[in-house]
């Protein structure tokens, strides 16, 4: 691991998307790219393209562009997503199996090895083919394996008890898919999926939409938003 | 619905758990709150606490704080989330089965009245209690019913041609929970749930922690990172 890395969060978020968009070059024999055609690939402005490129290391060359073999491996390194992180999920209700068998994470560098919950479901030793345990097993599997990525599904009221167990056993990282804000230790690092954040996105554009299209005397009634 | 709102991304992301932590304060009977015990409970400082609470259109009074109950009743009108939004699920795989059993979207004000697949799951009618059409009825239901917001599960090759079928039934917003980056019409509002971006931070992120370890002579080597 080289040195202290300087980054964006917005940036970083966007890097999966370049590999999936190089991934698919690739496959199509495509051996070189132009930051536009990444940009719009995106939906973002060039500008920032060439930035997020730079801050992985990778240099263009004018007039040819980028090497795509060179910018997949490079977005792979900058990520450590060369050797996959091995993560273990907790919890095993509707979401955390949606995740167990979620075909994504491979090509996302992400490798979860074992599920734990606090009843497990009856006669399931694994789910899609990952094993599942006790979560009273955690602490020595996670000691044995090393593990330090924790994927948090339980219920929202058991969140908070079970991500301080977590910590207890040596998690670092915490994917919280709960609604919880947890509350740890700051050095613990922490990345939540906000559903109900994404959703309050959503409403309000949404409710400005219709609002537009209420006001607009060019649009036909049937295309209208609700009376 | 009254004139365009201002508002900030980070900020309305935000309202969610502020409505969280303000039912649970009202569940146990507290009357007024602060903006500093609000921001705690969110883990931000005091300033955007009050900042975000501005642009719901809420005062606090010195020395008093917030009404809880005035709070609650402003960010739910902000968010339009006083009635549900009604909106259709396409892609009934794991994830749109976890996102259908998914208790929280209530407390959100969605509602998913009906889930659609290009092949719904043979002899099951319904998922969680929603009912599951073909696809091919998706038109004439949103048309019927003015559904205008869709969740997209579809599997990552499928995603761009449904999300374009769903726009010519009419959808005016998307939440995309494949890994697809959709082109649509400029004015069709999208939201996506990037999973592989909260796992680039989270990679980047342990990994450099990982490394302090590593490098940290005080920390005993059974705490410390992979070799």
């Amino acid at each position: 691991m080289p040195g202290k890395k300087t980054y964006s969060i917005p940036a970083l978020k966007r890097l999966p998307a370049y590999l999936r968009e190089l991934r698919r070059l690739r496959g199509e024999g495509v051996a070189r790219v132009s930051s536009p055609i990444l940009a719009r690939a995106l939906r973002i402005d060039t500008i920032s393209a060439r930035k997020d490129l730079e801050m992985v290391g990778v240099t263009g060359s004018p007039g040819v562009g980028y090497s795509v073999e060179q910018l997949i491996d490079g977005i792979e390194t900058f990520l450590g997503w060369k050797n996959a992180s091995e993560a273990f999920l907790v919890g095993t209700g509707d979401f955390g199996r949606a995740l167990l068998g979620y075909p994504g994470f491979a090509a996302h560098g992400l490798k979860i090895i074992a599920a734990f919950d606090r009843t497990p479901p009856p006669g399931e030793e694994t789910i899609h083919d990952i094993p599942v345990f006790e979560l009273s097993e955690f602490r020595h599997l996670a000691e044995r394996l090393n593990i330090r990525l924790a994927i948090l599904c339980v219920p929202e009221e058991e969140a908070q008890q079970t991500a301080e167990y977590l910590v207890d056993c040596g998690i670092l990282a915490i994917w919280n898919f709960t609604e919880h804000t947890l509350h740890l230790p700051e050095h613990i690092i922490r990345q939540r999926v906000n559903l109900g954040g994404d959703l309050a996105v959503l409403s309000v554009k949404l409710a400005e939409r219709l609002d537009e299209l209420d006001n607009d005397p060019d649009v036909p009634t049937a295309s209208k938003g609700k009376p």
